[in-house]
């Protein structure tokens, strides 16, 4: 497939800087004393004061700005597994994101291995420069236990952008979206998630925290339910939070995506491009919210899920309105978590960071085409990073 | 030991910054249109386009641009082992370093292993990311085994500067304090190196690659002979290239340092602070060359050594005349590896690296307390990377 018309022209500005990010001094080695300051010798007694008293390194050195953006390319936006180099500037694009939004230096670590233990071995081994890592683009299952096993390992917080990021901004944008439409009883609002990877797993579970019960999730091959015997173990842990799914017409089938439409006030897709017709939105219920978050093409355009009927709709996008996309979360989360020097990233504060996206977006007023902030809003960061912190400090997770 | 004037002032400066380095966008992402061209979903076209021609990574990512200054602690300055994080402020000082005299991006990566072959599967892990790594502080013997190693799987270079950085800024300078003591036949220069770990192997062998032939060099024990029974393999390797030492008065034990430098025209310390006196140097030859190497706290002072008569004095350190530190020699040399993506760094580039530097010197007219360039002489980093670049294209190591 040839590169579109903005492809050719993103490919353009890439080769026009070779990239996106450098890295800067922080103050100029323009003599002989500071150069005896910054390196050998006088280094020599921070390096001392580091080693007797390690914490010393968030106020000596770069690890308490700094942050690595990891990932082994297997799971590259819509693309799939792309390699390390392929994976390099969607990564080097976060980092850049991270400092352009979030005021956090951050670098892309794009892995030559795809193995489980690997990755683990290899971020264990490197987070000693860093304070923080962003795993990104990794496929699942296996994302979910390098989380885990991470979380476990290091004393520096660990965020898979594509679960947690996605699922904050998600619901942002649901909570506002709710408002907008007048539906006010979280319980009885139906919900229906199309895609049962990292986004939807993490959306599934953030949203059941917040406080929705009618939550149904779909994969390719129709409801996650009791019935089916096909299910991974960590597709199977979902079933507690999630409603009952109407099995379809043969008594043995789970419900099909389409079924499970029926009636639904929302979808929420992180699944395929272009699943979805106006026909399908129309089963949903009267002022339907629709995010087709498939990235880079989602499941439906905006056109045809306004022709269904759907009263709001977002996608991952940039160049459409109500861009529900994770640019909106990471930039902040990482100031916040660096800037109290947390030691991991809680359910809470994930929480936290959600209501602060959904009430900026509020305070300047919702419409169906403004139910998220604008990335470029320079509220959005700081008030993300502060409820972050906020909850950290409050759960004893934050060292400042 | 509590720190120095200069370290209390270094410490201080650290603490002002957080550091020395931070990650800089190359462009501004201000609207819309460029989040779309540097992000989703302008990226993905970018990201397809290095996954079908990844020698592209290095024209439109930061790859071609960024090296990792990887350590894992083990031997740090003259410090020994103080661990990751106490390593952080030097990498992140010569990650500073690389910029500020190079215009080369680098990130320091401390890692928290010591193991070989961990270290080995991680820098190969995290490779995709950078044009060139730089190994730092690592500890004999198994620097050796993990350059080695690292150098057959990558395609990249990969150079430990303790041993090769060191070697090519002590050639350079030992080339110009020849020529000023009117030393100018290389066969028949006595040398002695003291200290047999990374720095004094390379400097060993890149000075008999240049064409010396009275090389001796000593450990703790003396000198490395063929009489010895207790040396290590890669002590062992450099049996060859070595002059035959005399032993001393036992029969059994080998010749002393003291005994080695008799009547030596050149002594080369890469060992510990403070083993030399006065009364050291005067066993010398005549218009004796010392350069005391060992670093923040070098064999034997500047003082003393004149003291002794020496005609000629260097040392590591930044606030002393003649300071023959890799600082002369890594921002250049990453400099011209990355400008020609070099696959791998050759003896042919070292040697070419340390001409261009002494040339340099010698340009401004040499003195004794003149025989290495100024580190802020910005001719230097630009006549070492042509040099590089020139002997990588030669060999065919350039790919471009």
């Amino acid at each position: 497939m040839p590169p579109s018309k903005l492809g050719e022209e993103s490919i353009a500005l890439h080769k026009k800087f070779a990239g996106k990010i450098s890295v800067k001094p922080l103050f100029k080695v323009a003599d002989r004393h500071t150069l005896a300051l910054a390196y050998t010798p006088g280094v020599a007694d921070v390096s001392l004061a580091v080693q007797a008293a390690p914490a010393l390194a968030y106020d000596l050195t770069c690890k308490g700005r700094l942050a690595a953006v990891v990932s082994d390319g297997t799971r590259v936006l819509g693309l799939g597994d792309i390699g390390a180099l392929g994976a390099l500037p969607v990564m080097e694009g976060k980092a850049m994101l991270m400092k352009s939004f979030g005021g956090v230096d951050a670098i892309p670590l794009c892995l030559s291995t795809k193995d489980e233990e690997e990755i683990v071995r290899v971020v264990k081994a490197i987070a000693p420069s860093f304070g923080a890592i962003l795993l990104e683009d990794i496929e699942s299952p296996k994302c979910f236990s390098i989380e885990k096993k991470l979380e476990e390992l290091l004393d520096i917080p660990v965020f898979h952008d594509d679960q947690h990021g996605t699922a904050i901004v998600a619901l942002a944008a649901l909570i506002n979206a709710l408002k907008l439409t007048g539906r006010t009883d979280k319980k009885s609002v139906k919900i229906v998630i199309a895609g049962c990877g990292a986004a939807g797993v993490a959306i599934a579970r953030l949203l059941h925290s917040y406080g929705f019960r009618q939550i149904h999730i779909a994969d390719s091959k129709g409801a996650i339910c009791n019935e089916r015997t096909d299910l991974e173990e960590y597709k199977k842990e979902l079933l507690p939070i999630l409603a009952p799914s109407a099995s379809g017409q043969a008594s043995s089938a789970p419900a099909s995506l389409r079924s499970l439409l029926s009636s639904a006030d929302v979808f929420i897709g992180v699944s395929a491009p272009n699943i979805l017709t106006p026909t399908d939105i129309r089963f949903m219920a009267k002022n339907a919210i629709v995010f087709a978050l498939s990235n880079p093409i989602p499941e439906i355009s905006a056109e045809d899920a306004k022709a269904g009927g759907a009263a709001v709709y977002g996608s991952g996008r940039s160049d459409t309105p109500n861009q529900i996309n994770n640019v909106l979360g990471f930039p902040g989360i990482f100031r916040g978590l660096l800037a109290c020097r947390a030691k991991k990233v809680s359910p809470g504060m994930k929480l936290a960071a959600a209501l602060a996206i959904a009430k900026l977006a509020a305070k300047g007023g919702l419409t169906a085409e403004k139910i998220v902030p604008d990335p470029f809003d320079k509220k959005l960061p700081r008030a993300v990073a502060k409820a972050v912190m906020k909850a950290a400090k409050k759960e004893g997770l934050a060292q400042t």
